[in-house]
């Protein structure tokens, strides 16, 4: 596997399998029914931002990540990211590659944390792995989540520093 | 004082202050230096987004609030808000007022909680306020803000149900 920053090729690839996670509702604070115009716009970043892919040895793309400021000004210095693995690749360490890159180029760009500010509390896979990572849970939104299935849920705000 | 919804008339008189509070770097996470338009943009929201102002008998806006969806998808029921007063104007319930008539339309409009991601926690005043308004601070995100003289402070996550 290979992690690398996305370019625009990439797009096609990630698009289905993003699509098909935001339409499920349960992981991502999205609108389920986004055109692929806008989720292409929200996913594929411009600096200061960056997006990187987990591709394949034969070229198809496992997984993607983006990474951006938390906040403006005065808080531009902690960054936030998502990820995504394709549903079909799931188990192969996809998250965790992808996270250790972002991590290692948040360093490297000069970040001093970073902060997830809303983890679903029922996504376990995704909180366990970000705290094998060194992410702690700073507090719990009560009811912040609407699950399709479970009802309100809690938002997770996950922080580590770099 | 009459807290309505703004309107583009408005914003002439809204740019001078929210510039300069902007510009000072020590309560809003903007950047310093944001241009009008960008700052138009992000102020003056679009449906379902709301922008308020406060004024005074004469027509003069003494501050302004805007109120939005703190996440999308299934996180659209939890507002979130922020509130700017011209500096010449404090000490006289603007921010109090415009925080009532935001809370009292978030509850309008269907929202089940209100958070703030980002209050910073040396604005003793603000967190004072919001507390005395039902606010919780949930947790602070440790050393999330630079500010201009204090070096890095933290940044409040505050909540309240509506």
């Amino acid at each position: 596997m290979l992690i690398r920053e996305a370019t625009a090729a990439d797009w096609p690839q990630i698009w289905p399998f993003l699509h098909t996670i935001v339409a499920a509702g349960d992981t991502f604070t999205w609108d389920r029914d986004i055109t692929e115009a806008d989720a292409r716009a929200m996913w594929m970043k411009e600096a200061p931002g960056r997006t990187f892919v987990a591709v394949d040895e034969d070229g198809t793309v496992l997984g993607t990540a983006e990474t951006h400021r938390n906040q403006m000004g005065g808080g531009s210095h902690v960054a936030n990211a998502g990820f995504m693995v394709d549903p079909r690749h799931t188990g192969r360490g996809v998250a965790r590659a992808l996270c250790a890159r972002v991590l290692e180029q948040a360093r490297t760009d000069g970040y001093r944390s970073m902060q997830f500010n809303a983890v679903v509390e029922t996504n376990h896979r995704a909180v366990a792995l970000w705290q094998s990572l060194g992410f702690e849970v700073l507090t719990t939104v009560p009811e912040a989540f609407q699950h399709p299935d479970k009802g309100y849920v809690g938002l997770l705000v996950m922080y580590r520093r770099l």
